[in-house]
């Protein structure tokens, strides 16, 4: 992809947005004078275990750009395997987080290259050209923002939340810890000016975990806001259900309806073309003249993820003219 | 073991040194009244690699009394497997070093106790309680001696001496960094003073890079020879070769005859029996008044590793009388 014809920018988080990246970069890849894809990923999710930085999202996304992620499974790589874990099982180690041994490199290498002095951004571009992406992947910060999830159960850390507590307390709201003094990545931040941008993607991920993180840095939402590019984003939510993870839980929580149209209440105002599924037809008028589009969302394969990219890339054409 | 039947103290290496020390666990747990065993293991050859702390001495007499270790290949744990490596090779990280998918968890465990304020010796007992070892087993120094070897192309550090250049380059002689300001372990001091210390036994360990870094120690060597337990040593050369490793080869560039009496002749004195293999029986006489004796030291299988421990016990309570 050439830098000359402009650029996209996506936003993701874990899983879901991982796989429309894969496939706005299949898509764009293909295309003549394609604009370049920049991806900037949450790291709310970020926190250090076992004396390692793990990235969960920043993988997924690097993961799914690689084609090694694991698709069955649905996170992680394909082909892992859990010595590692075992072993460390038998030392009597904190077991709760599931390292493959496969992943474990990735956050060796990545702690090894943060140690070394390099910024997390550096240190992605390092895992990334070493694995022969094609595209920009950065953090959306390179200084620690972490989310914390308030709940009935007091205020958790997010993966002892999300992986040791496995989403169940209920959630009363969100703190991104270290938010207000993050300034955007130099991607971010750059892809935010640049004049040349033609379309800001919001990937199918859960907008209080993933993407909220990212507009609860200063001057992000509102730059995003004033940005001539528009801005579209994809219902991680079908029917009343999350295609993975616990956004249709927190939806509930939080006092949402559950169902595309409580995410497109919860981006309030900031997004010129929201994607839901096919099967959420029904809200494309009810809604109006909030501008949604019904088509198939569901990512089940790698022509899944390039069609869903290509219905986006087009729709932002469209709103460009 | 009771503590009460007076100790018995072992100073070990690396792989030759564990199998020893594993016939000893073995041999006095069928004792009865049997004394403690006492585990004192180098740590000239401990490196920091890829962020973390590996012991690999540590590891590999731990493994061997948790009866974990490969004995085919020789080195490392059973069942081992290295998707790890593969991992960290794609992404162009530093793969001189093999680290086992399981090996890698004692490593990543180790230091995140040492980084979170224990010592080496604290966080040995803790790893070989959690794998249900009997004995107690502790590093020579709780601070750090690195082992430099000066060859003929330079002083390399002893893991780039070892496994980066496969012990290529020729020895002229060796360093050990930090020994001079080091103290010896808990274990090892206590073990020095006390009055029921029943025999020293230095395992069939090469001498110049796993036992010389303990007796480098300042104080050391002067309480061995003082002390009232004899002191024993099996020789890691059988005819003119080591078992393994690269003793041989060390004798020979540093001038020693390449032999068990070279091994002998570098312990200086120390020495108050030398057990040297059966087809270096002729060395018996020829070196006599040493205290040699010849028997079988291959240790191929457990029941070789227990009979050459029990011989050594015998010896030693036949020197006490």
């Amino acid at each position: 992809m050439d830098d000359n014809n402009g650029c996209i920018l996506a936003l993701a988080g874990g899983v879901g947005g991982a796989k429309l990246v894969a496939g706005l970069a299949g898509a764009l890849e293909n295309q003549p004078d394609a604009p370049s894809l920049k991806v900037v990923v949450n790291t709310g999710d970020d926190f250090e275990h076992l004396g390692l930085h793990i990235a969960p999202d920043l993988d997924s996304v690097t993961y799914a750009l690689a084609d090694l992620n694991d698709i069955e499974r649905g996170w992680g790589m394909r082909g892992e395997t859990w010595q590692f874990m075992q072993a460390l099982e038998r030392l009597g180690g904190e077991t709760w987080f599931s390292l493959g041994d496969q992943d474990l490199a990735t956050h060796v290498e990545r702690t090894r290259l943060l140690n070394g002095g390099e910024t997390l951004s550096q240190a992605t571009a390092h895992l990334t050209r070493a694995l022969d992406i094609g595209v920009d992947v950065a953090p959306m910060s390179d200084t620690p923002v972490r989310t914390i999830v308030h709940t009935d159960v007091g205020a958790l850390a997010f993966q002892h939340y999300f992986v040791r507590e496995q989403c169940r307390p209920a959630v009363s709201h969100f703190e991104f810890v270290g938010a207000e003094a993050a300034s955007p990545s130099p991607l971010l931040d750059e892809t935010l000016s640049r004049t040349d941008l033609r379309a800001v993607i919001i990937c199918p991920s859960n907008p209080f975990i993933s993407i909220d993180p990212m507009l609860a840095m200063p001057g992000v939402k509102a730059r995003l806001a004033s940005a001539r590019a528009p801005i579209l984003a994809v219902s991680p939510i079908i029917g009343a259900d999350a295609v993975k993870g616990p956004a249709a839980k927190m939806l509930s929580e939080l006092g949402y309806e559950v169902s595309a149209a409580g995410i497109y209440a919860h981006y309030d105002g900031l997004l010129d073309g929201f994607v839901v599924d096919r099967v959420d037809e029904r809200l494309v008028t009810q809604m109006a003249p909030a501008p949604l589009r019904a088509v198939k969302t569901l990512m089940k394969s790698a022509a899944d993820r390039t069609r869903l990219a290509q219905t986006v890339l087009d729709w932002c054409d469209e709103l460009r003219c």
